[in-house]
């Protein structure tokens, strides 16, 4: 192999190839970047068998080949070097890189032992903004946790339909939806029920959050590609793939309390700070208490622990329903309320032992439902 | 004790008092901020038995009194209320803070139990500049660390002198060397020799470096204290008072290279670059070799290791004396440089096994030491 390429194009790509290859002990080739020429692309791989990628970058191509190299140091020495031409020469699994008057040589492993990135032939897929499915996305992502009992919670469900996509997570004490409607409707052939793990939707988060333009999502039975194209050109930049969860995703519509017996509205901001304030002196068990008082128009919010002392306050609100009192874990309100981006929040209780909905007021696309803590 | 402050003047005081409360799980009131009222003044205190803080604020005493309060909790909850007056009441070892629509009680410990911070009687005393102490003790503060063995090179170095502060660190491998020359003669009556714990330099950095005007330091056989001026009063704001360390410091001079058979000078972020760039390829005993050349102009630096690969530079410099071909461990000279902040960097180096010096060009106030890798 034998090329010329500009550092900048470089740098962008083995920045995320890296956070793709896996720090393996066992095998050590998944700690390497797989890079190979194909006329005048130089293709950057990486996998850690759960998710592939492939990075393309124009480049003058000399003598094709390919080479593995190890990704966090190749990608740790481009970034320091000046933005120049860089010159790649590989011999005999050695990649020798100059610039200036860097001169390198770095080992690799044979381009053979790589393990193959899946492609997806299937002719089924969808165009989608990229920002919009990112911002959704980020919405909910954050709220499965790792479960190897249940390994359907622990990634995030995608129904994907004709003209709507819906996104929901969650770690069995609360849960986050998220509906994305579809300007367009899609050419979808059929509906697409599936799981995607949380660590893929995250890298779609870090490697799409901030492009512009549509992103191209491709379906098969057991894997979802995510695709970009190269800007100017019909050849994609980037590809992300990854493997699906298998099983079922529990029928959460069900735990979705379809109306309220309270409704509260109140400012956002005032609401998050006085749960923080009362998170202080929750003491171990994180409880705070909402009380509900329609009659006297007071909302107020009250924790307390044996140790610490002591805590009461009130704020305004706009009460609907019946009186009510009812204690939430305050990780799982914070969480719920600093994903809500109106300025006032909806508060839908379910008398003192049923489930809480959090929602942004004049939006009807997302919802956040919360466990409450029982009394005991 | 009942008492009107002004809830930013609190909070400024409590996130400084927080730090040196210890987490002490044997004697849990060291965890509490002493509060108490001296007329007008609300007096802050905390300490870990190594280092005390006092600070005062302008208050509206109403009844004098004292409590003991957990430092963080105080600290968390008064950050997070709005910027208004804040009315304390102390009942029977329990603290009530109102402000606005916030009520609170927090449980305290008597203050009778909380150990006396200890005064400074003795008369020697300078002023100093606040910042430029700190912009130097700054330079040298980070390279100690602890030892039990040799506890007089695990603090930093202090020399007070009629018209001169010489402020030295060391770990035994490298050694940085500051000198502070002040303006006015002062008024000492003798020198101070003294080792500080590197815990109250990293405090009096965090505290002082960002004021503006003197601050005065107090002497004691065993103590020092910094104090600082409320504004507009002649008051003191803060006070920091810290053990010393018992011992000699060794006797450093010996160390330092009067002389050199090769001195090399060039721009300093090249040099900083070329020396982390190499560094990716210096393998598990973080060694870079540099290569001085004056007959062919040269200076070059090189690593290896037999698992990565190999880095080889060459850089521009000005370079007087012998051939010499040195290795160094790359995190010592990275921390050298990242110290100096001249734009063009000294580098002095004797034979291929004396310590090497960095030095900023046209300051002689500061130096660096730092031992080679000796060939095997």
């Amino acid at each position: 192999m034998e090329l010329i390429i500009i550092k900048d194009k470089l740098r962008e790509g083995l920045n995320i190839i890296e956070r793709i290859s896996s720090k393996s002990l066992t095998l050590p080739i998944l700690n390497n970047v797989l890079i190979s020429t194909n006329k005048n692309f130089l293709n950057l791989a990486a996998t850690d068998l759960e998710i592939g990628i492939n990075w393309w970058i124009l480049s003058k191509t000399i003598k094709e080949g390919k080479i593995t190299i190890p990704s966090r140091l190749l990608s740790s020495f481009i970034n320091l070097l000046p933005n120049k031409n860089i010159e790649f020469l590989v011999r005999s699994d050695v990649l020798f890189i100059n610039c200036e008057n860097y001169k390198t040589k770095i080992k690799g492993l044979s381009a053979d032992d790589f393990p193959i990135i899946p492609k997806i032939n299937e002719s089924d897929f969808i165009f989608i903004d990229s920002y919009l499915l990112c911002q959704s996305l980020n919405s909910v992502a954050d709220i499965a946790v790792p479960s190897t009992t249940r390994p359907e919670i622990s990634g995030i469900y995608f129904l994907f339909q004709k003209n709507q996509i819906t996104i929901t997570s969650t770690d069995s004490f609360r849960l986050g939806e998220k509906k994305l409607l579809l300007k367009n409707t899609t050419s979808l052939k059929k509906d697409y029920s599936l799981i995607i793990p949380q660590k893929t939707t995250k890298e779609v988060i870090n490697i799409f959050g901030e492009k512009t333009g549509d992103i191209k999502i491709y379906f098969s039975p057991n894997q979802i590609m995510f695709e970009y194209p190269m800007p100017e050109t019909t050849h994609p930049q980037i590809q992300l793939i990854s493997r699906l969860i298998e099983g079922e995703y529990p029928n959460y519509q069900e735990i979705i309390p379809k109306k309220f017996t309270t409704q509260l509205i109140m400012d956002k901001a005032e609401f998050l700070n006085q749960i923080k304030t009362a998170s202080l002196f929750s003491g171990k068990v994180n409880e705070v208490k909402i009380k509900a008082d329609p009659k006297n128009k007071e909302f107020s919010i009250f924790s307390q622990s044996a140790e610490i002392g002591e805590y009461n306050s009130i704020i305004p609100a706009k009460i609907k329903g019946e009186p009510v009192e009812i204690a939430f874990n305050h990780r799982f309100l914070l969480d719920g309320i600093l994903t809500i981006k109106s300025s006032e929040i909806i508060l839908e209780l379910n008398t003192n032992s049923g489930p809480g909905v959090l929602k942004p007021v004049g939006d009807d696309s997302f919802l956040y439902v919360v466990m409450p803590i029982r009394a005991s």
